[in-house]
């Protein structure tokens, strides 16, 4: 199963996609690629959503995820911050039904508990949990790469639980 | 000159086409077309978002206006909507960027004082002076059309105020 995370943001949009490989001789997360999309800062809003709906894509016709995975709304933002992340997630949910990808929504505190085994962990132990279970080296940069590909995680982590009890269930 | 007002939403996103004809004896405001994008209530989000940017890019390739209007996000809505709102603008953003078609935002207060002289006007008195303006029988259906070629008269307005003062300065 692979999957690509989304971290939507107006700055930044960060991806992730990472791979579980059941081939392996241990079963195991495989890092495939991460990285933040950068629309440029002067561009007038409706390019800079062209700019990253585009790059998105492109990323998703290069990595064909059999998901794409993206951070539930929380609704304790205020509506300026909503609105402003609301117009590139609706990009980005977009890129995803065009290219008739699935997509799962997961809640920060899911993501963060899923990961560290605390769901108010800070940033850096999220960064630091996803750079060791994918054998990374370092942390993922930009950070919003890193929590992109915690998003991943997080899915490929519940699409298991929920393998395994389906399992059970039958 | 023409002009494709849209009036975004998640339920209905309205849009309405207007041209400001100077070919006439006496230059005039001409209705175009006006109407409702209604997706699928029951498709998940990332549908519903595909379902309302290919209606628009059908609609902005049919029409070819020379400008994309849309209201100015009014902070004064919850998160929530807000988010809402926001995934839809962004995906109707977009279909105007990728036609290569400029955006121009107007103030609610903006749009209805254009086309009422009154910034607080109640919505029915921006359908009546809509379908005034344009010499049409009856206020257009569904409101949000009514709303989204009012959007698209405020653009006309202010573009000729504009052209009008350069004019004068020049």
């Amino acid at each position: 199963m692979r999957v690509c995370g989304i971290d939507c943001g107006m700055e930044t949009t960060g991806y992730g996609v990472v791979e579980w490989d059941d081939r392996l001789p241990r079963p195991d997360l495989v890092w495939l690629a991460a990285g933040g999309i950068r629309p440029p800062r002067k561009a007038h809003l409706p390019e800079r959503l062209a700019a990253i709906h585009s790059e998105l894509v492109v990323l998703l016709e290069r990595w064909r995820p059999n998901v794409v995975a993206v951070e539930e709304v929380f609704y304790s933002v205020n509506a300026k911050s909503a609105i402003r992340l609301g117009h590139v997630r609706g990009v980005a949910l977009l890129a995803a039904a065009s290219a008739r990808i699935p997509v799962a929504e997961y809640a920060p505190l899911t993501i963060k508990s899923t990961v560290t085994g605390y769901g108010l962990a800070a940033k850096q132990q999220v960064q630091f949990m996803v750079a060791r279970l994918l054998h990374l080296a370092a942390a993922p940069e930009p950070a919003d790469a890193a929590d992109a590909l915690a998003i991943a995680i997080c899915h490929i982590h519940h699409a298991q639980t929920l393998a395994i009890q389906e399992a059970h269930a039958s």
